[in-house]
């Protein structure tokens, strides 16, 4: 489905060489100022040509079709699209043939019949990540009170960015690639945030993560680690809630079932 | 939003110490052979009592209230509940006032104005995951074609599995709990499962699986490991997919974006 | 689908003949008093047994399974279950071969490949709108600030009440039914309910009151008469909005699409 | 919400004077050609300027910017737009202080705060509707086997066509319109189609229906007459369907709820 969400509805269309990548947001508030430039800092982090990016390059520049009306939001469904303009003419027929391996080629011509837009992945693309990006600026303002920062955090194994330019071009020297591990920190949110019983804020984040094409992992919190961990070090003690006994460190408590422990009386 | 899924849709409902745990499936193919002896299997396996699980014992047996007729699925919604028989009958109501870290209780209490069911975590119990595993056993009917395999391979950071009785007992004995991680196969899925953009495989299933209390990552394929690959290691060959050359080991490839590339021509 | 609804969804289960006819409501606000008492007073409306209306007598006890707690909902899944009681023992099997006109024993059989539950209609009974009135009960309890009164106002094509029970006296001697006509009005609804573009408050019941068996059409406000009025009778003007030159009677109002027309200036 | 289906999901965006209405459509299957020609015809019936619609000329030429390639539908969400031209500068913030009675004008500033695009109605405009024409072009290719047949049955009470002129151009004099009533057939459905229990084809149908502005009733089959009807008079019968005594005319039959009843042995 090209659709996400319950309140905010995030609908995706378009492909890598197709007219336009484009999404169209319902469940926007209205009266937000909103113009093309609120797009330009989020879809510049995003953007192609930095060392270890896709060679290609685009403007990038959101074209708003809906939804604003004198730079506010209007709270109608608000499409955003941008046009494809580096776009090559080769013979991308020749990967029904040849199917890239790690790429949809092969499971999208056979899903499809041989209709689907072979040209640069379709709509399978990691351009259509795009609309993610505009998307997400929208989110990030009707959540003006919280605080979002994802940091890449380590390339090809590397926590040390400074070596990671030096990895980036030996790789692409061996005409190879390379992985990563993206962080994000959400601050502010509100108490209860989230929805029982399938609709955790963990669950409804993965859904949306796996969308983005390479994604293997996502964790939450001490993610794996919390595997290794014993109860007494994984858990969240709440602020004021101090151990009796003073036996225990901050950061570490006992967790009975037991409402009646004297240990819990804090 | 207690219901998820498409065309498969699996409604959760119930409270730890309230009459029942219930699930309703709705989208389950008609015709399909289904007793209660069917969840038998399944509902043991996830059965307290074990080592290093939960002291609370229950019979946990199903009880179909719709969607079955002379011994099959009829294609209408389908209910199994499992009444609850081992509840207590403490003073719940303290969990109001000492909530549980590492549990639901401070956050529902707050969300749901104090009127939500605290006995055992109301709502946000583990128990509740019956309903998960009765569903599972329809589906697997459903998809007859395809073996799925889930198993236990870490506890406690432990991967041999003939040192995890001791690890647990040495927890148990200190009031305290150990991680675990589970890994899962799934053979014999059809090419072109899950649906661009939102719904891929690992999108759905991902934002199922965290519904289950405890879960902190999901990883797909060589998941984080994947992140300390360079792509040539990561790349999945087609098993006919050869490189001309034959400088390539076999699940190693190079991976242009260029299907004229003389590399490519299989 | 069996769910119907985005913030206050309404999951039905069960067949005419089986165990239970049952509903989930997912979305229920929490610390609403609600007692299986609260169901009696819409239930007994809907209740057989009266003039006209099925003879299959039923208690039609409701059963909480789930989202109440010290007689209040909790903001859980609230499960409501009738068993069914007065289940006959009868041939139902033979529907399959003799299909009732007017029925959905045909079509079902044919749907589900003759899996579908034969007994009473099986899903298709009009009994499973036990749970829409149990789902309504709710729902009115919720919206505290609206009234809703539903009553019928037309059997067999009289309007005059008092005529009704001779003609359904009539029908039935001759082993034949009446159709009716049944008029709601709602009182005190927000201004702005509905959501554009799909779901006006017009999209959204007619969906929903269609899946009640037998009817064949609804009408809002003046309904198919307004097909029949000039666009000056239909219109509806603002209490306070005066035509300026006092030509027009209350009720009606010319309706330019200009604003700066002099008429329009109140 | 401005997606409405499940399988088929159709998603309006666009305003009245903002640069495009449009519309994604998901759910597509690959492989129907289709081009730009194939929505002339329909969008044509649509089309302003005839006697009795808006004066409002647009050129409506459908613009498809995702899910076709080479002439083909390839299976991802089709996009099509329509930009607005015919966009007049008058001072439409005027209908925010003197809001047309009948229109969404008073409704809409009030919901979305005076931030919603209130020129010519913003969302809220009968343009819109270009989109679920369009989306109706595409529903109808994936439907060749059906015939669909929508006419103008009734106009200001008359169902003499040849009336229809005079009566249109005598309300155009006097600043007034006429109400109407449309039937549309369809012919070669699916036996079974549609889902219980809430998304009957009547159910779906109607939610669809009442987003057309100005939609006030819908009827199916007999419609309300049918609640004027003895049940003996509405019923279908089965064409092999017959009486065995012979008593009845062809249309009319005894419907018992008894399958072992002498008249229903065919």
């Amino acid at each position: 489905m090209n659709t996400i969400g319950n309140k905010f509805r995030v609908s995706i269309f378009g492909e890598s060489h197709g007219p336009v990548i484009g999404v169209t947001v319902d469940g926007v508030l209205p009266g937000i100022p909103l113009s093309v430039e609120d797009f330009t800092q989020d879809l510049s982090r995003r953007k192609a040509g930095a060392l270890g990016t896709t060679p290609r390059i685009e403007a990038d520049a959101p074209e708003i079709l809906s939804g604003v009306y004198e730079g506010h939001t209007t709270g109608a469904p608000l499409t955003v699209i941008f046009r494809n303009e580096n776009t090559r003419s080769e013979d991308y027929e020749a990967f029904r043939k040849n199917p890239r391996p790690g790429h949809a080629d092969f499971t999208a011509n056979l899903k499809y019949g041989g209709y689907n837009d072979p040209r640069g992945g379709g709509q399978f693309s990691g351009r259509l990540t795009l609309g993610i990006v505009a998307a997400g600026v929208i989110a990030k303002k009707m959540m003006y009170f919280a605080k979002f920062n994802a940091v890449l955090k380590e390339v090809g194994g590397l926590t040390d960015a400074e070596k990671w330019p030096e990895a980036l071009k030996a790789a692409a020297a061996d005409g190879d690639s390379l992985g990563g591990v993206v962080e994000c920190v959400v601050e502010g949110l509100p108490i209860g945030l989230g929805e029982p019983f399938w609709d955790s804020v963990e669950g409804v984040l993965s859904h949306a993560v796996f969308a983005i094409p390479g994604v293997r992992g996502i964790e939450f919190g001490d993610g794996f680690e919390a595997a290794r961990m014993r109860g007494s070090e994984h858990i969240d003690l709440f602020p004021e809630h101090k151990c009796c006994h003073g036996e225990h460190e901050e950061g570490h408590h006992c967790h009975h079932d037991d409402p009646d422990h004297e240990c819990c009386h804090g």
